[in-house]
């Protein structure tokens, strides 16, 4: 066994060293720093004799050790960060995976018994164009070609474009489809990005499945009043309403069990002297069960009309984006968890609340799983991002024993 | 009896259509529409023989009407508006007052008992650079010259290099404190711009005083954390803490009795996927009484700190502005309040919960007060101000015998 661990931590800091500066991770995808992240992983790559890489009809790129069958265990990251991002959210899991299937291929002299590939999924974090998944989701095909194709970033570049500039046909994406032929399982390593594991004190965690999300906006309608002049009780404030939706999502969220986030709020006109007469919030509600999920928003609908009367104002709900719960697949929960636990003195289970590339594969009817490594600070998306380099080369060393099952148990189908 | 309300209401619309558009009055202070009413007015006011006009050091526009006695009563507004304003907000104040010498000069055929003066405030709204009471407060001396000399519109441009382009010299605009020398009483006639009136179905009202402000920016200190991943006891969430307040303030401002608004909300990182990190609201407390006004504050202090303790962040106030309570003349409350029983059958006292240039006279030692018609919606600073004709007729009237009281009074003083 030729498994080096810490060969994966010294990479990325090379990666960090590479692509980072002061604030933080800098590979926005489809800007040069992710170009350049795609050349020193081709680098990296170049070192296994006999291994066939390519990008596909998306911009994913793929690096593939053909087995005995055409039968393939995917392992799966993505290169890319939001910027000032941290240094492992995303790479961690593709440098681990390139030292996985350095050892099988060692293991097996260049010849697996089934076909191992790893995958490099293009703008997993949708930072730049405000939609994630891209890479992901035209490969499974549950991206929306007429939603993605209007997309803008900031500087009015639409998706099309910035994809033509790194030589990807945004018509043709979902050609990419085809790589999932003969997907047997796909695996994936992450930082939790939260501070579940922190909190229990372990290494380790087998991932349940991605929260489903209901992502809506929701804005009162009030009417604008003199802020000396008005007599309170003749007010017909917006942001009362909105308000009192700070407390009840916890009550919300405690009742079903999942998690809800009001993250922002604005407000017009929005000047000291006047009541509120329009009052903007974003609610971020997930949860792995789908009837609890719903649950849920009813229960914010319902809690929201309630204080619009209370207070003598409309309300109007608009979605901005949702998804089901991806629970990962029963047998591949099982591998991991042993994995792990072969590994350090125990396990455990946990959903994911952030959503990854594997929500996308398990759509697509691959059989799923991920493995989370504790976050420091429970804190991702942000340079001080950070895990132990000994939780590091546990989890590199966790995720190759889960490899090495996922390969017996795709053989036994 | 020369007292002609009605021409007061021909007046008032012909300076509508003269300067503003579809989308309200457009008398922003400094600007050539502004430039353009005071020419206005010059006109009109030059129908009576003997009148003396100048524009004081601080840009205020004055009309003497010279008496036997240089005791002066002063009947005063604002022509300058907001941005988009109402048709009455200010000039019906100066037009009445327009009315009122004329009838005086008619009466008393040019040569009154003691001198009577018209005056048209500089910027009282301060639509432009953002403080109000501009001409008032320096020719009551309680400008902060500090402070008002770096003010800056929204081009750039500062409050001195406005008021030089329409002739006044910055540096000296306090020297038109000397206009208030023999001032013995003023008297001002406003819309209500809230809704008392029009609820109690009482056309006019005598003013008390107005309200002392205490006006905050309160902004509470939380981390940011992913929407997903960080389980509902773990956050620190700016956005609960500030949320709780919204309810708080009514409570607040019920016990105490006065007025609270929190005007505005902004929220960072404000994304959808983050749990807020610093929420930032702005608090406006208004009453009549100082001691009142204080305790109000000093709820909404513990509040805001209880709030932040519960949801383990912090919180940090900072003064934008205040001033306190300005209770206006007993004497002359009484006369405003026996002119509208003539006028009407009811009268009705009330504060100003709006500052006005009735604020700086009082604050400068000057006996004053004012008088509030009933506005329609009880909205204003927008085009939909309006008050019935009616109103505004029977205003001009109850205010001419204001003014005929209070030069009864002053002759007694």
């Amino acid at each position: 066994m030729s498994l080096n661990p810490s060969r994966t931590v010294a990479e990325l800091k090379e990666l960090r060293a590479l692509t980072g500066d002061a604030n933080g991770a800098q590979r926005v995808a489809f800007t040069p720093a992710w170009v350049k992240t795609r050349t020193w992983l081709r680098e990296k790559l170049g070192t296994i004799p006999g291994l066939e890489t390519h990008t596909d009809a998306a911009g994913n790129f793929w690096a593939t050790l053909r087995g005995d069958s055409d039968r393939a265990l995917l392992l799966g990251g993505h290169m890319d960060s939001v910027p000032n991002g941290g240094w492992l959210d995303g790479c961690l899991n593709v440098m681990a995976a390139v030292e996985v299937l350095r050892r099988i291929n060692e293991q097996y002299q260049g010849k697996p018994p089934l076909t191992v590939r790893v995958v490099d999924w293009a703008d997993e974090e949708g930072a730049r164009f405000g939609k994630s998944l891209f890479g992901s989701s035209a490969c499974s095909g549950a991206l929306n070609m007429h939603e993605a194709r209007v997309l803008k970033d900031r500087g009015g570049v639409t998706l099309p474009d910035a994809l033509k500039a790194v030589g990807v046909d945004f018509e043709k994406v979902k050609d990419s489809g085809v790589e999932l032929k003969h997907a047997a399982a796909y695996l994936e390593l992450h930082i939790e990005q939260g501070p579940v594991l922190l909190d229990l004190d372990l290494p380790l965690g087998a991932v349940l499945g991605t929260f489903g999300v209901e992502r809506h906006a929701i804005t009162f309608h009030g009417q604008a009043a003199h802020s000396g002049s008005t007599p309170m009780n003749r007010r017909k404030d917006a942001f009362l309403a909105a308000g009192k939706m700070s407390q009840e999502i916890y009550r919300i969220a405690d009742q079903h069990g999942g998690v809800c986030t009001i993250g922002s709020c604005t407000t017009k006109p929005g000047i000291v002297t006047s009541v509120v007469e329009e009052c903007r919030i974003t609610l971020d509600q997930r949860h792995l069960d789908a009837k609890a999920l719903a649950g849920m928003l009813a229960a914010a609908k319902a809690a929201s009309e309630r204080f619009a009367q209370e207070g003598n104002v409309k309300v109007a709900w608009e979605r901005l984006w949702q998804i089901e719960p991806r629970p990962f697949h029963p047998e591949l929960i099982e591998l991991c968890d042993a994995a792990i636990k072969e590994t350090v003195p125990k396990s455990h289970r946990l959903p994911s609340g952030p959503l990854h590339d594997a929500a996308e594969t398990s759509g697509a009817g691959v059989p799923t799983v991920m493995m989370f490594v504790q976050s420091l600070h429970g804190i991702s998306h942000n340079k001080i991002e950070d895990t132990k380099e000994e939780h590091l080369e546990l989890c590199v060393a966790a995720f190759d024993r889960l490899a090495s099952k996922a390969i017996g148990w795709i053989q036994k189908l």
